[in-house]
Protein backbone atom coordinates (compact mmCIF):
# COMPACT_ATOMS: atom_id res chain seq x y z
CA UNK A 1 0.00 0.00 0.00
CA UNK A 2 1.67 3.54 -0.49
CA UNK A 3 2.01 6.48 1.88
CA UNK A 4 -1.06 7.85 1.08
CA UNK A 5 -3.51 5.17 2.87
CA UNK A 6 -0.81 5.39 5.99
CA UNK A 7 -1.27 8.66 6.04
CA UNK A 8 -4.78 8.93 6.10
CA UNK A 9 -6.50 10.19 9.66
CA UNK A 10 -9.51 7.97 9.22
CA UNK A 11 -8.33 4.79 8.98
CA UNK A 12 -7.01 3.47 12.39
CA UNK A 13 -3.55 2.29 13.66
CA UNK A 14 -4.21 -0.94 14.78
CA UNK A 15 -2.62 -2.14 17.95
CA UNK A 16 -2.97 -5.66 19.79
CA UNK A 17 -2.16 -7.35 22.52
CA UNK A 18 -2.65 -9.87 24.92
CA UNK A 19 -3.92 -8.13 27.25
CA UNK A 20 -3.67 -4.46 29.17
CA UNK A 21 0.03 -3.94 28.10
CA UNK A 22 -0.11 -2.83 25.08
CA UNK A 23 -2.24 0.08 26.19
CA UNK A 24 0.83 1.78 27.71
CA UNK A 25 1.94 1.06 24.06
CA UNK A 26 -1.43 2.98 23.08
CA UNK A 27 -0.74 5.88 25.54
CA UNK A 28 2.44 6.70 24.08
CA UNK A 29 0.83 6.64 20.73
CA UNK A 30 -1.84 9.14 21.49
CA UNK A 31 1.49 11.27 22.40
CA UNK A 32 3.01 11.23 19.81
CA UNK A 33 0.64 11.20 17.71
CA UNK A 34 -2.53 13.15 19.21
CA UNK A 35 -4.99 13.07 15.62
CA UNK A 36 -4.94 9.19 15.27
CA UNK A 37 -7.83 7.22 15.48
CA UNK A 38 -6.55 3.97 17.04
CA UNK A 39 -8.00 0.45 17.39
CA UNK A 40 -6.81 -1.49 20.11
CA UNK A 41 -7.48 -5.59 20.36
CA UNK A 42 -6.74 -7.05 24.18
CA UNK A 43 -7.31 -11.10 23.95
CA UNK A 44 -8.35 -11.32 27.23
CA UNK A 45 -9.76 -14.43 26.46
CA UNK A 46 -6.10 -16.15 26.14
CA UNK A 47 -4.44 -13.96 28.57
CA UNK A 48 -1.33 -13.92 29.32
CA UNK A 49 0.92 -14.75 25.74
CA UNK A 50 4.28 -14.76 27.98
CA UNK A 51 4.74 -18.51 29.06
CA UNK A 52 2.54 -20.32 25.78
CA UNK A 53 4.34 -21.54 22.29
CA UNK A 54 5.25 -19.75 19.53
CA UNK A 55 3.30 -22.09 17.78
CA UNK A 56 0.50 -20.86 19.95
CA UNK A 57 1.61 -16.98 19.93
CA UNK A 58 1.75 -17.24 16.44
CA UNK A 59 -1.86 -18.75 15.90
CA UNK A 60 -3.60 -16.08 18.19
CA UNK A 61 -1.35 -12.90 16.28
CA UNK A 62 -2.61 -14.24 13.00
CA UNK A 63 -6.15 -14.18 14.04
CA UNK A 64 -5.92 -11.05 15.87
CA UNK A 65 -3.94 -9.46 12.80
CA UNK A 66 -6.84 -10.63 10.84
CA UNK A 67 -9.09 -9.53 13.16
CA UNK A 68 -7.45 -6.07 12.77
CA UNK A 69 -7.41 -5.69 8.83
CA UNK A 70 -11.22 -6.97 8.52
CA UNK A 71 -12.00 -3.60 10.61
CA UNK A 72 -9.67 -1.75 8.40
CA UNK A 73 -6.39 -0.96 10.26
CA UNK A 74 -4.21 0.68 8.12
CA UNK A 75 -1.11 -0.73 9.84
CA UNK A 76 -0.74 -3.13 12.84
CA UNK A 77 1.20 -2.04 16.17
CA UNK A 78 1.86 -5.22 17.70
CA UNK A 79 2.09 -4.27 21.58
CA UNK A 80 3.70 -7.30 23.26
CA UNK A 81 7.14 -8.24 22.92
CA UNK A 82 6.14 -12.23 23.36
CA UNK A 83 4.25 -12.20 20.30
CA UNK A 84 6.93 -9.15 18.32
CA UNK A 85 9.58 -12.16 19.58
CA UNK A 86 7.66 -15.16 18.31
CA UNK A 87 5.35 -14.18 15.39
CA UNK A 88 5.76 -10.92 13.84
CA UNK A 89 9.54 -12.49 11.95
CA UNK A 90 7.19 -15.04 10.65
CA UNK A 91 3.61 -13.58 9.57
CA UNK A 92 4.57 -9.87 8.97
CA UNK A 93 5.03 -10.45 5.29
CA UNK A 94 1.15 -11.67 5.10
CA UNK A 95 -0.18 -8.61 5.64
CA UNK A 96 -1.18 -6.17 3.22
CA UNK A 97 -0.19 -3.09 5.74
CA UNK A 98 2.69 -2.79 8.01
CA UNK A 99 3.29 -4.44 10.57
CA UNK A 100 5.46 -2.90 13.64
CA UNK A 101 6.76 -4.75 16.82
CA UNK A 102 7.98 -3.35 20.00
CA UNK A 103 11.29 -5.25 19.86
CA UNK A 104 12.99 -3.78 17.10
CA UNK A 105 12.37 -0.11 18.44
CA UNK A 106 13.93 -1.41 21.83
CA UNK A 107 16.66 -2.70 20.85
CA UNK A 108 18.02 0.00 19.21
CA UNK A 109 17.09 2.32 21.33
CA UNK A 110 19.16 0.72 24.55
CA UNK A 111 21.86 0.31 22.11
CA UNK A 112 22.23 3.70 21.69
CA UNK A 113 21.32 4.35 25.94
CA UNK A 114 24.26 2.19 27.08
CA UNK A 115 27.70 3.43 28.18
CA UNK A 116 29.21 0.57 30.02
CA UNK A 117 28.47 -1.81 26.90
CA UNK A 118 26.00 -4.03 29.56
CA UNK A 119 22.93 -4.19 28.34
CA UNK A 120 19.68 -6.32 30.78
CA UNK A 121 16.83 -7.27 29.67
CA UNK A 122 13.79 -8.05 31.18
CA UNK A 123 10.31 -10.01 29.96
CA UNK A 124 8.21 -12.73 29.80
CA UNK A 125 9.44 -16.43 29.71
CA UNK A 126 8.79 -16.66 25.71
CA UNK A 127 10.44 -13.62 25.45
CA UNK A 128 13.59 -14.53 27.28
CA UNK A 129 13.74 -18.05 25.65
CA UNK A 130 13.86 -17.16 22.09
CA UNK A 131 16.75 -14.97 22.62
CA UNK A 132 14.96 -12.13 19.85
CA UNK A 133 16.26 -9.06 22.34
CA UNK A 134 20.26 -10.29 22.30
CA UNK A 135 20.15 -11.07 18.96
CA UNK A 136 19.05 -8.08 17.68
CA UNK A 137 21.12 -5.88 20.18
CA UNK A 138 24.21 -7.79 19.47
CA UNK A 139 23.48 -7.70 15.61
CA UNK A 140 23.44 -3.66 15.79
CA UNK A 141 25.92 -4.08 17.91
CA UNK A 142 28.40 -7.38 18.51
CA UNK A 143 30.58 -5.85 21.50
CA UNK A 144 27.33 -5.53 23.54
CA UNK A 145 27.03 -7.65 26.58
CA UNK A 146 23.17 -8.64 27.46
CA UNK A 147 22.25 -9.97 30.38
CA UNK A 148 18.78 -11.65 29.82
CA UNK A 149 16.19 -12.94 32.68
CA UNK A 150 12.61 -14.17 32.63
CA UNK A 151 9.92 -12.37 34.83
CA UNK A 152 6.77 -14.26 34.79
CA UNK A 153 5.46 -12.72 38.20
CA UNK A 154 5.28 -9.34 36.76
CA UNK A 155 2.40 -9.73 34.19
CA UNK A 156 -0.20 -11.13 37.27
CA UNK A 157 1.01 -8.60 39.50
CA UNK A 158 0.33 -5.80 37.30
CA UNK A 159 -2.77 -7.34 35.78
CA UNK A 160 -3.76 -7.32 39.58
CA UNK A 161 -2.94 -3.25 39.94
CA UNK A 162 -0.10 -4.10 42.74
CA UNK A 163 2.18 -1.92 40.72
CA UNK A 164 3.16 0.26 44.22
CA UNK A 165 2.92 -3.03 46.55
CA UNK A 166 5.99 -4.37 48.49
CA UNK A 167 5.09 -7.70 47.30
CA UNK A 168 5.82 -6.21 43.82
CA UNK A 169 8.94 -4.89 45.24
CA UNK A 170 9.93 -7.93 46.72
CA UNK A 171 9.35 -9.52 43.35
CA UNK A 172 11.31 -6.94 41.19
CA UNK A 173 14.33 -7.07 43.73
CA UNK A 174 14.70 -10.63 43.62
CA UNK A 175 14.42 -10.60 39.58
CA UNK A 176 16.95 -8.07 39.43
CA UNK A 177 19.50 -8.07 41.84
CA UNK A 178 21.62 -10.55 40.22
CA UNK A 179 21.85 -8.48 36.88
CA UNK A 180 22.48 -4.95 38.93
CA UNK A 181 25.28 -6.56 40.23
CA UNK A 182 26.69 -7.84 36.86
CA UNK A 183 26.90 -3.94 36.45
CA UNK A 184 24.59 -2.84 33.49
CA UNK A 185 23.52 0.47 33.04
CA UNK A 186 21.20 -0.01 30.81
CA UNK A 187 18.00 -1.96 31.64
CA UNK A 188 15.09 -2.83 28.32
CA UNK A 189 11.48 -3.21 29.72
CA UNK A 190 11.16 -6.05 27.30
CA UNK A 191 7.25 -6.50 27.87
CA UNK A 192 4.39 -4.30 27.37
CA UNK A 193 3.09 -4.57 31.16
CA UNK A 194 6.33 -3.06 32.69
CA UNK A 195 5.96 0.61 31.86
CA UNK A 196 3.56 0.39 34.52
CA UNK A 197 6.21 -0.57 37.23
CA UNK A 198 8.65 2.41 35.75
CA UNK A 199 8.52 3.65 39.49
CA UNK A 200 8.87 1.08 41.62
CA UNK A 201 11.84 -0.13 38.64
CA UNK A 202 13.33 3.08 39.81
CA UNK A 203 13.22 3.01 43.03
CA UNK A 204 15.37 -0.18 42.75
CA UNK A 205 17.66 0.00 40.30
CA UNK A 206 18.70 3.64 40.71
CA UNK A 207 18.71 7.03 38.69
CA UNK A 208 22.02 5.61 37.25
CA UNK A 209 20.60 3.03 34.94
CA UNK A 210 18.66 3.75 31.88
CA UNK A 211 15.21 2.38 31.72
CA UNK A 212 14.47 1.75 27.85
CA UNK A 213 10.53 1.45 27.75
CA UNK A 214 9.95 -0.46 24.55
CA UNK A 215 6.15 0.99 24.48
CA UNK A 216 7.74 5.07 23.78
CA UNK A 217 10.23 3.66 21.44
CA UNK A 218 7.76 1.83 19.30
CA UNK A 219 5.35 4.87 18.96
CA UNK A 220 8.49 7.03 18.41
CA UNK A 221 8.48 4.32 15.49
CA UNK A 222 4.98 4.12 14.65
CA UNK A 223 5.07 8.07 13.77
CA UNK A 224 8.35 7.75 12.01
CA UNK A 225 6.60 5.22 9.53
CA UNK A 226 3.46 7.73 9.35
CA UNK A 227 5.75 10.88 8.86
CA UNK A 228 4.35 12.24 5.43
CA UNK A 229 5.98 11.39 2.38
CA UNK A 230 7.51 15.22 1.87
CA UNK A 231 6.53 15.18 -1.81
CA UNK A 232 2.48 14.79 -0.94
CA UNK A 233 0.66 17.54 0.25
CA UNK A 234 -0.04 16.66 3.64
CA UNK A 235 -0.65 20.22 5.49
CA UNK A 236 -1.42 20.17 9.49
CA UNK A 237 -4.48 21.83 8.87
CA UNK A 238 -5.48 18.53 7.15
CA UNK A 239 -4.75 16.43 10.40
CA UNK A 240 -7.19 18.88 11.94
CA UNK A 241 -10.14 17.00 10.15
CA UNK A 242 -9.44 13.91 11.69
CA UNK A 243 -11.38 12.78 14.67
CA UNK A 244 -8.85 10.80 17.40
CA UNK A 245 -10.43 8.16 19.05
CA UNK A 246 -9.73 5.06 20.58
CA UNK A 247 -11.75 2.09 20.69
CA UNK A 248 -10.93 -1.47 22.55
CA UNK A 249 -11.86 -4.77 21.62
CA UNK A 250 -11.39 -7.47 23.91
CA UNK A 251 -11.89 -11.22 22.86
CA UNK A 252 -13.56 -11.59 26.88
CA UNK A 253 -15.32 -9.51 29.31
CA UNK A 254 -12.17 -8.51 31.51
CA UNK A 255 -13.32 -6.17 34.94
CA UNK A 256 -9.66 -4.58 35.56
CA UNK A 257 -9.05 -3.51 32.40
CA UNK A 258 -10.86 -0.29 32.25
CA UNK A 259 -9.60 0.54 35.95
CA UNK A 260 -6.00 0.38 35.25
CA UNK A 261 -6.22 1.73 31.76
CA UNK A 262 -8.03 4.84 32.87
CA UNK A 263 -6.09 5.18 36.22
CA UNK A 264 -2.55 4.54 35.60
CA UNK A 265 -2.34 5.63 32.12
CA UNK A 266 -4.64 8.18 31.74
CA UNK A 267 -6.62 7.24 28.63
CA UNK A 268 -9.97 7.54 27.71
CA UNK A 269 -11.63 5.26 25.94
CA UNK A 270 -14.36 5.92 23.05
CA UNK A 271 -16.03 2.62 22.97
CA UNK A 272 -15.38 -0.65 24.20
CA UNK A 273 -17.10 -4.07 23.25
CA UNK A 274 -16.19 -8.04 23.52
CA UNK A 275 -15.37 -9.68 20.39
CA UNK A 276 -14.96 -13.84 19.69
CA UNK A 277 -12.08 -14.68 18.13
CA UNK A 278 -10.79 -17.60 16.62
CA UNK A 279 -13.56 -20.12 16.69
CA UNK B 1 -25.18 -45.67 30.74
CA UNK B 2 -25.28 -48.06 32.86
CA UNK B 3 -22.98 -48.92 35.72
CA UNK B 4 -21.40 -51.59 34.08
CA UNK B 5 -19.74 -49.29 31.42
CA UNK B 6 -18.66 -46.89 34.38
CA UNK B 7 -16.86 -50.11 36.27
CA UNK B 8 -14.94 -50.87 32.58
CA UNK B 9 -11.53 -50.10 33.71
CA UNK B 10 -10.10 -50.15 29.94
CA UNK B 11 -11.92 -46.37 29.57
CA UNK B 12 -10.24 -44.35 31.29
CA UNK B 13 -11.89 -41.57 33.85
CA UNK B 14 -11.49 -37.91 31.59
CA UNK B 15 -10.04 -35.26 34.20
CA UNK B 16 -9.19 -31.96 32.77
CA UNK B 17 -7.94 -28.45 33.74
CA UNK B 18 -6.79 -25.07 32.57
CA UNK B 19 -3.41 -26.09 33.79
CA UNK B 20 -1.50 -28.51 36.36
CA UNK B 21 -3.92 -27.65 39.17
CA UNK B 22 -5.84 -30.68 38.26
CA UNK B 23 -3.02 -32.65 38.65
CA UNK B 24 -3.67 -33.09 42.35
CA UNK B 25 -6.95 -34.37 41.40
CA UNK B 26 -5.21 -36.48 39.45
CA UNK B 27 -2.67 -37.50 42.43
CA UNK B 28 -5.74 -38.60 44.82
CA UNK B 29 -7.77 -40.31 42.13
CA UNK B 30 -4.67 -42.62 41.53
CA UNK B 31 -4.46 -42.79 45.50
CA UNK B 32 -8.00 -43.28 45.84
CA UNK B 33 -8.52 -45.47 42.64
CA UNK B 34 -5.24 -47.30 41.83
CA UNK B 35 -6.08 -49.63 38.68
CA UNK B 36 -7.86 -46.76 36.71
CA UNK B 37 -6.66 -45.59 33.86
CA UNK B 38 -6.54 -41.71 33.69
CA UNK B 39 -6.51 -39.49 30.51
CA UNK B 40 -5.82 -35.87 31.55
CA UNK B 41 -6.37 -32.64 29.74
CA UNK B 42 -4.61 -29.68 30.78
CA UNK B 43 -5.88 -26.74 28.53
CA UNK B 44 -2.46 -24.76 28.75
CA UNK B 45 -3.08 -23.18 25.38
CA UNK B 46 -5.17 -20.92 27.22
CA UNK B 47 -4.38 -21.01 30.82
CA UNK B 48 -5.44 -19.78 33.22
CA UNK B 49 -9.46 -19.83 33.43
CA UNK B 50 -9.15 -17.74 36.37
CA UNK B 51 -9.79 -14.45 35.39
CA UNK B 52 -12.14 -14.64 32.55
CA UNK B 53 -15.66 -14.92 32.00
CA UNK B 54 -18.40 -17.13 32.67
CA UNK B 55 -19.07 -17.80 29.00
CA UNK B 56 -15.59 -17.63 28.02
CA UNK B 57 -15.00 -20.40 30.90
CA UNK B 58 -18.20 -22.54 29.71
CA UNK B 59 -17.09 -22.54 26.00
CA UNK B 60 -13.55 -24.06 27.06
CA UNK B 61 -14.84 -26.71 28.97
CA UNK B 62 -17.73 -27.53 26.39
CA UNK B 63 -14.50 -28.32 23.82
CA UNK B 64 -12.47 -30.49 26.42
CA UNK B 65 -15.13 -32.23 27.23
CA UNK B 66 -15.86 -32.98 23.97
CA UNK B 67 -12.08 -34.08 23.40
CA UNK B 68 -12.38 -36.33 26.60
CA UNK B 69 -15.78 -37.85 25.47
CA UNK B 70 -14.18 -38.59 21.72
CA UNK B 71 -11.47 -40.08 23.43
CA UNK B 72 -13.50 -42.71 25.31
CA UNK B 73 -13.65 -41.14 28.53
CA UNK B 74 -16.15 -43.28 30.81
CA UNK B 75 -16.97 -39.91 33.13
CA UNK B 76 -15.66 -35.97 33.07
CA UNK B 77 -13.77 -34.90 36.51
CA UNK B 78 -13.66 -31.45 36.19
CA UNK B 79 -10.61 -30.85 38.12
CA UNK B 80 -10.99 -26.96 37.93
CA UNK B 81 -13.07 -25.00 40.59
CA UNK B 82 -13.00 -22.55 38.06
CA UNK B 83 -14.96 -24.16 35.27
CA UNK B 84 -16.77 -26.24 38.09
CA UNK B 85 -18.32 -23.32 39.52
CA UNK B 86 -19.00 -21.24 35.97
CA UNK B 87 -19.38 -24.46 33.66
CA UNK B 88 -20.12 -27.82 34.92
CA UNK B 89 -24.40 -26.54 35.96
CA UNK B 90 -25.00 -25.72 32.20
CA UNK B 91 -23.28 -28.57 30.25
CA UNK B 92 -23.24 -31.18 32.39
CA UNK B 93 -26.61 -32.49 31.54
CA UNK B 94 -25.35 -32.08 27.57
CA UNK B 95 -22.76 -35.69 28.06
CA UNK B 96 -23.72 -38.99 27.73
CA UNK B 97 -21.53 -39.90 30.74
CA UNK B 98 -21.24 -38.13 33.83
CA UNK B 99 -19.88 -35.12 34.83
CA UNK B 100 -18.55 -34.30 38.61
CA UNK B 101 -16.88 -30.87 39.06
CA UNK B 102 -14.76 -30.33 42.51
CA UNK B 103 -16.96 -27.74 43.91
CA UNK B 104 -19.99 -29.95 45.46
CA UNK B 105 -17.61 -32.30 47.27
CA UNK B 106 -15.01 -29.50 48.38
CA UNK B 107 -18.11 -27.79 50.18
CA UNK B 108 -19.99 -30.71 51.58
CA UNK B 109 -16.81 -31.46 53.44
CA UNK B 110 -16.59 -28.33 54.89
CA UNK B 111 -19.62 -28.14 56.44
CA UNK B 112 -19.27 -31.69 57.90
CA UNK B 113 -15.70 -30.54 59.12
CA UNK B 114 -16.84 -26.93 60.90
CA UNK B 115 -17.37 -26.34 64.36
CA UNK B 116 -17.53 -22.82 65.15
CA UNK B 117 -20.12 -22.84 61.88
CA UNK B 118 -17.12 -20.18 60.01
CA UNK B 119 -16.03 -21.09 57.00
CA UNK B 120 -13.69 -19.54 54.87
CA UNK B 121 -13.05 -20.08 51.37
CA UNK B 122 -10.21 -19.33 48.89
CA UNK B 123 -10.24 -19.12 45.42
CA UNK B 124 -9.61 -17.30 41.66
CA UNK B 125 -11.45 -14.32 41.21
CA UNK B 126 -14.06 -15.84 38.81
CA UNK B 127 -14.61 -18.69 41.66
CA UNK B 128 -15.37 -16.17 44.09
CA UNK B 129 -17.48 -13.95 42.58
CA UNK B 130 -19.52 -16.82 41.30
CA UNK B 131 -20.66 -17.14 45.16
CA UNK B 132 -20.94 -20.91 44.00
CA UNK B 133 -19.41 -22.17 46.93
CA UNK B 134 -21.36 -19.73 49.62
CA UNK B 135 -24.33 -20.73 47.72
CA UNK B 136 -23.21 -24.51 47.98
CA UNK B 137 -22.39 -24.21 51.95
CA UNK B 138 -25.71 -22.28 52.70
CA UNK B 139 -27.70 -24.64 50.67
CA UNK B 140 -26.99 -27.11 52.94
CA UNK B 141 -27.21 -25.22 55.82
CA UNK B 142 -28.31 -21.95 56.22
CA UNK B 143 -26.77 -20.91 59.52
CA UNK B 144 -23.50 -21.20 58.33
CA UNK B 145 -21.09 -18.36 57.72
CA UNK B 146 -19.02 -17.93 54.86
CA UNK B 147 -15.89 -15.47 54.37
CA UNK B 148 -14.77 -15.67 50.62
CA UNK B 149 -11.82 -14.45 49.15
CA UNK B 150 -10.42 -14.02 45.37
CA UNK B 151 -6.48 -15.14 45.85
CA UNK B 152 -5.47 -14.20 42.31
CA UNK B 153 -1.95 -13.99 42.57
CA UNK B 154 -1.72 -17.79 43.61
CA UNK B 155 -1.94 -19.86 40.14
CA UNK B 156 1.05 -17.84 39.03
CA UNK B 157 3.30 -18.61 42.30
CA UNK B 158 2.23 -22.19 41.66
CA UNK B 159 2.50 -22.58 37.83
CA UNK B 160 6.13 -20.77 38.91
CA UNK B 161 6.86 -23.71 41.19
CA UNK B 162 7.44 -21.18 44.04
CA UNK B 163 5.53 -23.65 46.44
CA UNK B 164 7.97 -22.63 49.17
CA UNK B 165 9.00 -19.54 49.30
CA UNK B 166 8.74 -16.01 51.14
CA UNK B 167 7.35 -14.40 48.26
CA UNK B 168 4.73 -16.57 48.13
CA UNK B 169 4.37 -16.77 51.98
CA UNK B 170 3.75 -12.91 51.92
CA UNK B 171 0.81 -13.10 49.28
CA UNK B 172 -0.73 -16.08 51.50
CA UNK B 173 -0.47 -14.02 54.88
CA UNK B 174 -1.78 -10.69 52.62
CA UNK B 175 -4.82 -12.92 51.21
CA UNK B 176 -5.42 -14.72 54.53
CA UNK B 177 -5.24 -12.79 57.69
CA UNK B 178 -8.72 -11.09 57.09
CA UNK B 179 -10.51 -14.53 57.31
CA UNK B 180 -8.19 -15.84 60.33
CA UNK B 181 -9.32 -12.23 62.61
CA UNK B 182 -12.20 -13.37 61.34
CA UNK B 183 -11.99 -16.44 63.47
CA UNK B 184 -12.63 -18.80 60.75
CA UNK B 185 -11.88 -22.54 61.88
CA UNK B 186 -12.61 -24.44 58.17
CA UNK B 187 -10.51 -23.09 55.32
CA UNK B 188 -12.18 -24.42 51.43
CA UNK B 189 -9.01 -24.64 49.14
CA UNK B 190 -11.37 -23.58 46.28
CA UNK B 191 -8.83 -24.18 43.47
CA UNK B 192 -6.96 -27.01 42.66
CA UNK B 193 -3.79 -25.65 42.38
CA UNK B 194 -4.18 -24.86 46.00
CA UNK B 195 -3.47 -28.00 47.62
CA UNK B 196 0.45 -27.50 45.95
CA UNK B 197 0.44 -24.66 48.93
CA UNK B 198 -0.86 -26.63 51.69
CA UNK B 199 2.16 -26.51 53.65
CA UNK B 200 3.11 -23.04 53.15
CA UNK B 201 -0.96 -22.33 54.21
CA UNK B 202 -0.77 -24.64 57.31
CA UNK B 203 2.15 -22.66 58.28
CA UNK B 204 -0.01 -19.29 58.31
CA UNK B 205 -2.99 -20.56 59.36
CA UNK B 206 -1.72 -23.17 62.26
CA UNK B 207 -3.24 -26.38 62.98
CA UNK B 208 -6.32 -25.56 64.65
CA UNK B 209 -8.14 -24.40 60.90
CA UNK B 210 -9.18 -27.37 58.81
CA UNK B 211 -7.64 -27.32 55.14
CA UNK B 212 -10.66 -28.74 53.23
CA UNK B 213 -8.90 -29.69 49.91
CA UNK B 214 -11.10 -29.86 47.07
CA UNK B 215 -8.93 -32.82 45.35
CA UNK B 216 -8.89 -35.38 47.58
CA UNK B 217 -12.66 -34.91 48.34
CA UNK B 218 -13.48 -34.79 44.42
CA UNK B 219 -11.20 -37.99 44.26
CA UNK B 220 -13.68 -39.23 46.88
CA UNK B 221 -16.92 -38.36 45.44
CA UNK B 222 -15.72 -40.62 42.03
CA UNK B 223 -14.49 -43.35 44.04
CA UNK B 224 -18.13 -43.57 45.28
CA UNK B 225 -19.30 -42.86 41.76
CA UNK B 226 -17.84 -45.98 40.44
CA UNK B 227 -18.30 -48.19 43.43
CA UNK B 228 -19.86 -51.59 41.25
CA UNK B 229 -23.31 -52.00 41.73
CA UNK B 230 -23.97 -54.73 44.47
CA UNK B 231 -26.21 -56.57 42.07
CA UNK B 232 -23.28 -56.85 39.41
CA UNK B 233 -20.49 -59.45 39.41
CA UNK B 234 -17.29 -57.33 40.14
CA UNK B 235 -15.14 -59.07 41.88
CA UNK B 236 -11.55 -57.46 43.05
CA UNK B 237 -9.53 -60.11 40.73
CA UNK B 238 -11.26 -58.23 37.67
CA UNK B 239 -9.73 -55.38 38.84
CA UNK B 240 -6.11 -56.72 38.54
CA UNK B 241 -6.78 -57.52 34.50
CA UNK B 242 -6.44 -53.18 34.37
CA UNK B 243 -3.06 -51.39 33.09
CA UNK B 244 -3.49 -47.97 35.19
CA UNK B 245 -1.84 -45.05 32.82
CA UNK B 246 -1.97 -41.77 33.11
CA UNK B 247 -2.19 -40.18 29.46
CA UNK B 248 -1.86 -36.84 28.85
CA UNK B 249 -2.81 -33.66 26.49
CA UNK B 250 -1.93 -30.33 26.59
CA UNK B 251 -3.26 -27.75 23.92
CA UNK B 252 -0.05 -26.42 24.31
CA UNK B 253 3.53 -27.52 25.30
CA UNK B 254 3.81 -26.27 28.36
CA UNK B 255 7.90 -26.51 29.56
CA UNK B 256 7.36 -26.35 33.69
CA UNK B 257 4.58 -29.04 33.11
CA UNK B 258 6.47 -32.29 34.01
CA UNK B 259 8.49 -30.77 36.56
CA UNK B 260 5.66 -30.03 38.70
CA UNK B 261 3.85 -32.96 38.28
CA UNK B 262 6.59 -35.30 38.92
CA UNK B 263 8.81 -33.69 41.59
CA UNK B 264 5.73 -31.96 43.40
CA UNK B 265 3.21 -35.02 43.30
CA UNK B 266 5.37 -37.81 42.33
CA UNK B 267 3.24 -38.90 39.60
CA UNK B 268 4.81 -41.03 36.96
CA UNK B 269 2.96 -40.24 33.18
CA UNK B 270 2.70 -42.74 30.80
CA UNK B 271 2.42 -40.61 27.71
CA UNK B 272 2.14 -36.68 27.04
CA UNK B 273 1.18 -35.14 23.97
CA UNK B 274 0.21 -31.48 22.54
CA UNK B 275 -3.37 -31.30 20.81
CA UNK B 276 -4.94 -28.26 19.51
CA UNK B 277 -8.63 -27.86 20.87
CA UNK B 278 -11.16 -25.13 19.68
CA UNK B 279 -9.92 -22.70 17.33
Amino acid sequence: MGASSLSSPSAPIGVFDSGIGGLTVVAELRRALPHERILYVGDTARVPYGGKSAETVTRYSREISDLLVSEGAKMIVVACNTASALAVPSIALDYPVPMIGVLEPGAAAAVKATRSGKIGVIGTRATIASEAYKKEIRRLNPALSVDAIACPLLVPLIEEGLLDDEITQAVLRRYLSPMLAEGIDTLVLGCTHYPLLKQAIHSICGSDIALVDSAENCALAVKELLKPNPSEDSSDSSLSDSSPRLDILLTDSSEGFLRIAEKSLGLSIDSLAVRRVGN
